[in-house]
């Protein structure tokens, strides 16, 4: 095992905050000096397993802690997903079947398992314990927390004061997820900046139970392509990790070079020390930014795809842009990201008609990042592509 | 049955407030179409068994509803009183084991049933529905009301504007209340005035949940002895109904003629017209307001004692106070509640030694309100007692 030192150092890259950094120090040399891996716990909500880069910041630190030899714990909510929102009023938290959660679950595991080992990841359900507590169990757990306290989370706190309702349910939700942390005796919880309070929570009931509190750890929110907005799918300005080889790797190198070190910071497996090298190249001028930004699409493309599809997706990428294949002069398209190919294709005035747009698509003729397109009724959905339409027409579009 | 009319003039007396008159009206109606009683609840809280004439006021309702040929529950709230107050901060909100729920159930029947019909009296007990529930049921329970809601709610609101805590598990207990209603059916609630908030949640939930909501009725606070304050035990100021039948009757004479007025109002049994002759009577000078005083208190000690010992005690009260076998300028000696009978009696210059007190009391020759007293070393409460101590030492006690 590394130092406490050397592992701080690993644990503390890129996290928003650590509360607190010298129980941390206390927690890590204890599980040295007994070789008592840490507990580490990260709990995601079951209803939305469609994951793209911003989700996988905090795996990367579950991953971090992995690698240091801890135990990881990737913590399903499936309790109040199995009730969401009784009120009705939200349609994303409509209450899940337990073939849903189970069925989501392992839509997860397909997904965090690019990252994670699987062999040394938990997975955990908290309707294990949360199912078997009683009425009264959860009065008394209700009783571990004062009215004023919980309207002290931001989010209550500005609904509150602005009249929006809040549920009292909406005050045992928080208490759940603390709740989870006793029951796994969790050592670690880690969490975006926005579950800092529920972090905190945690802490507050172990401590109640008798047990050592938690450290909470926070990541930050990735930033979207834009570089300014957090990275979500309502914005468009995302890469989930389903997506296709070229079409990730074409949306990586769209980045600014700021960013990049960025996501290099939160989303490489590189280490500080190269990621601080690569760096240090760029600014010097010994390294070219653009190659620096392929190495990290190629790394993140190859983390979910493998490395025979990265080497092929950065083969297209230099193919189409870096040897020029196209025009200098590409025309740009800017549109919405549910506009059809057709209209798009016949707006560009690359085809005349409806007809010719579908006889070139069932000649082959047309492409997008390189991928032959058969069905031209389809809209592409937000992001930047490359359409090509028989041998000279191409276009950049740019969909939002 | 009695006519809607007739009805609601008995449901009325003496009442602070019904939501709604209208409602209520609509409820007769339909229960005297199709001769089907109405299901009345009063919930009592499993702690406190021993009763005073102040909680008798709700009881006295319930009995005008059982006279009117309605269904009557006393419903025991005994979930809540099973969890106590899990916070600890409340000594009298310590958890309950299930013996001691059952052993306060057989107190409260023995002292209710004094008043109601026990053939006509339904006793329900709410673990009975509420142990049922699970965590999930309490969370969709929970769902059901806002915050904001709940801190409209007079007590929550002083406390939360004041900066005293209130434990989230708080704003669950009205809702259990609530959620009584739906498992009852029922058509209307009693409570005192303290409780409206809470009859109110029972009709919102019993709305949600697909019932004719409930008609909220409230009765007074009791005023105490005092004719100011409201009856407790704490202030001194209350007739505790298992009292001994001289106390009890000594105590109802004590107050004044326009407390006397509401007494009749609230508690007696008599209807409002004879309430009205009286009260006619005594303005007019036709009746001596000290008979009617007698009356009230007969008829108090009667309900709670029997025929034989309100006339008895009417008699020693006739003896020692009407009768003049005490002398005009009997000594008033006032004091605190905890002084020792054995201290008074020295004090009062009757006996210059305990050992002389001792010999006294063995003699039977120390009485109090007319029964002898052996253990002179008791005290005896707060109250205002009549002390005799040989043949001609008389001394009116008041101790607070």
């Amino acid at each position: 095992m590394l130092s406490v030192e050397e592992q701080i150092r690993v644990i503390k890259r890129g996290t928003e905050e650590i509360i607190s950094e010298e129980e941390l120090k206390q927690k890590l040399e204890y599980s040295i000096r007994n070789n008592i891996p840490l507990r580490v716990k990260a709990g995601f909500d079951p209803t939305a397993p469609d994951l793209h880069l911003g989700h996988t910041v905090l795996i990367q630190k579950m991953k971090h802690f992995q690698d240091l030899g801890h135990h990881v714990i990737f913590l399903i909510g499936d309790f109040t997903g199995l009730i969401g929102d009784p009120t009705g009023k939200s349609e994303t938290r409509k209450a899940l079947t337990i073939e849903e959660v189970l069925k989501n679950a392992e839509t997860y595991k397909e997904q965090v398992f690019k990252i994670l080992d699987p062999a040394k990841t938990e997975i955990a359900f908290n309707s294990h314990w949360m199912g078997k507590m009683t009425s009264y169990d959860m009065i008394k757990l209700a009783s571990s927390y004062t009215v004023a306290r919980m309207l002290e989370r931001d989010d209550f706190a500005k609904r509150y004061s602005s009249g929006k309702p809040i549920s009292i349910h909406e005050f045992l939700y928080p208490l759940v997820q603390g709740y989870d942390s006793v029951a796994l005796k969790s050592d670690v919880e880690l969490g975006g900046t926005d579950q800092k309070f529920n972090l905190l929570v945690g802490r507050d009931l172990q401590r109640m139970n008798g047990q050592n509190p938690q450290i909470a750890l926070t990541v930050p929110i990735l930033e979207g392509l834009d570089g300014v907005q957090k990275m979500s799918k309502s914005l468009g300005n995302y890469v989930g990790i389903t997506e296709k080889p070229t079409d990730m790797f074409g949306k990586i190198m769209s980045i600014s070079d700021q960013l990049m070190f960025r996501y290099y910071l939160l989303l490489s497996d590189k280490s500080l020390e190269e990621v601080e090298r690569i760096k240090n190249g760029v600014e010097s001028g010994k390294i070219h930014p653009m190659d620096a930004k392929k190495d990290l699409a190629e790394e993140i493309v190859k983390r979910f795809h493998g490395y025979v599809e990265a080497k092929r997706a950065r083969e297209w990428f230099e193919q189409v842009f870096t040897k020029k294949e196209i025009p200098d002069d590409i025309k740009l398209f800017e549109g919405k990201s549910d506009e059809k190919l057709i209209d798009i294709i016949k707006k560009l005035g690359f085809a005349p008609s409806n007809s010719e747009v579908r006889r070139l698509a069932t000649a082959g003729a047309i492409t997008i990042n390189g991928e032959k397109i058969e069905n031209v009724d389809l809209s592409l959905g937000a992001g930047e592509f490359i359409l090509k339409v028989g041998k000279r027409n191409f276009a950049k579009l740019k969909l939002k």
